[in-house]
């Protein structure tokens, strides 16, 4: 296997490439600018190591705690549980969120193996007991994994009356077409209908 | 910029990794493997001093002269003309063909300031001068710098009347559907049109 056969082939197993894409990248690779080669080989080779888990929500950072656990501007009355980094990455950049934010590292699901406490509700639970919440936004998936994960949380937080629970809305993408939506997301549209 | 922007900016100028894609490749290295992120930043900074273009058909390579022009068992009398390296993939992927290769380094292009010049047809007119070849397969792609580079080297090959000068055929993609064939293609594989 030569060194390009190499670089095809791990190349090939980061998502969504497969080989077709992953032979394109390393041809591009090697008519690349040598500059911007050794930079991203020096960033994928570190990045573990300046990006960790911040030690109180979850999320990848620099400095721990991370600059949004770290900003006493933020709403700290609220919370919002998503299962992976990306989804903070995904409200922030919606700009509709203000609050709080926790990480629990996946959703729970049993044909995976993954029970509750594989993810960080204990860590969740005790922020709740030591913070001053009044609501926590559920914005784990609607997967069958994420809904899963959402009633395990609305049931441990059934201990905490003064909190209000919510989950984020589901129904039509906006500039969607509904008569392109498939029948899920059309049935969950008409359940959770609201007056106009 | 964090490292993670920094990582993801860079990931985005590869081909075909728009920033949502380099977003989630960024996120898939932070939990990969480590030793994974390491071996592929160690093959993304060598593979330019690994892999260089075979010094007699521009092929890359990592042994000079590559394995297909150094094998011996190969029809030493055709020589198939492409523009790029992964031509050269391609076409030995289709198992059709025997003989050896010369990679051009690209297609004559006036509106990027291609010209003959820059294209590597003055070795291919030393090997063909100094080779025996019988038949050359003009195979550049089927696009207006591709036909003009075809074009181009029929005319060099004119003095050298012993040799067949050959292009790949054009037409209907097999597997393809006439109805969702372009209306050039069509036009190609009509006036191609073959006795059957």
């Amino acid at each position: 296997m030569t060194s390009l056969d190499t670089l095809i082939k791990d190349l090939s197993r980061l998502p969504g490439i497969g080989p077709k894409s992953a032979t394109r990248l390393a041809y591009h690779l090697l008519k690349s600018d040598p500059s911007y080669n050794r930079n991203l080989a020096e960033e994928i080779a570190t990045i573990q190591e300046r990006i960790k888990p911040c030690s109180v929500c979850g999320n990848y950072t620099e400095t721990d705690p991370c600059s949004i656990c770290s900003d006493p501007n933020r709403e700290q009355t609220i919370i919002c549980v998503v299962e992976e980094p990306q989804d903070v990455l995904t409200l922030q950049a919606s700009g509709a969120f203000d609050g709080l934010y926790h990480v629990l590292g996946g959703a729970i699901s049993p044909l995976d193996g993954i029970g509750p406490e594989r993810l960080s509700f204990g860590k969740l639970m005790k922020r709740i007991r030591e913070g001053s919440f009044s609501e926590v936004i559920i914005a784990t998936n609607p997967t069958e994994e994420g809904d899963t994960t959402a009633l395990y949380l609305r049931h441990l937080l059934k201990d905490h009356p003064a909190i209000t629970v919510t989950r984020l809305a589901s129904g039509l993408p906006i500039g969607g077409d509904l008569e392109y939506a498939d029948r899920v997301t059309v049935s969950r549209s008409l359940r959770g209908r609201v007056s106009f």
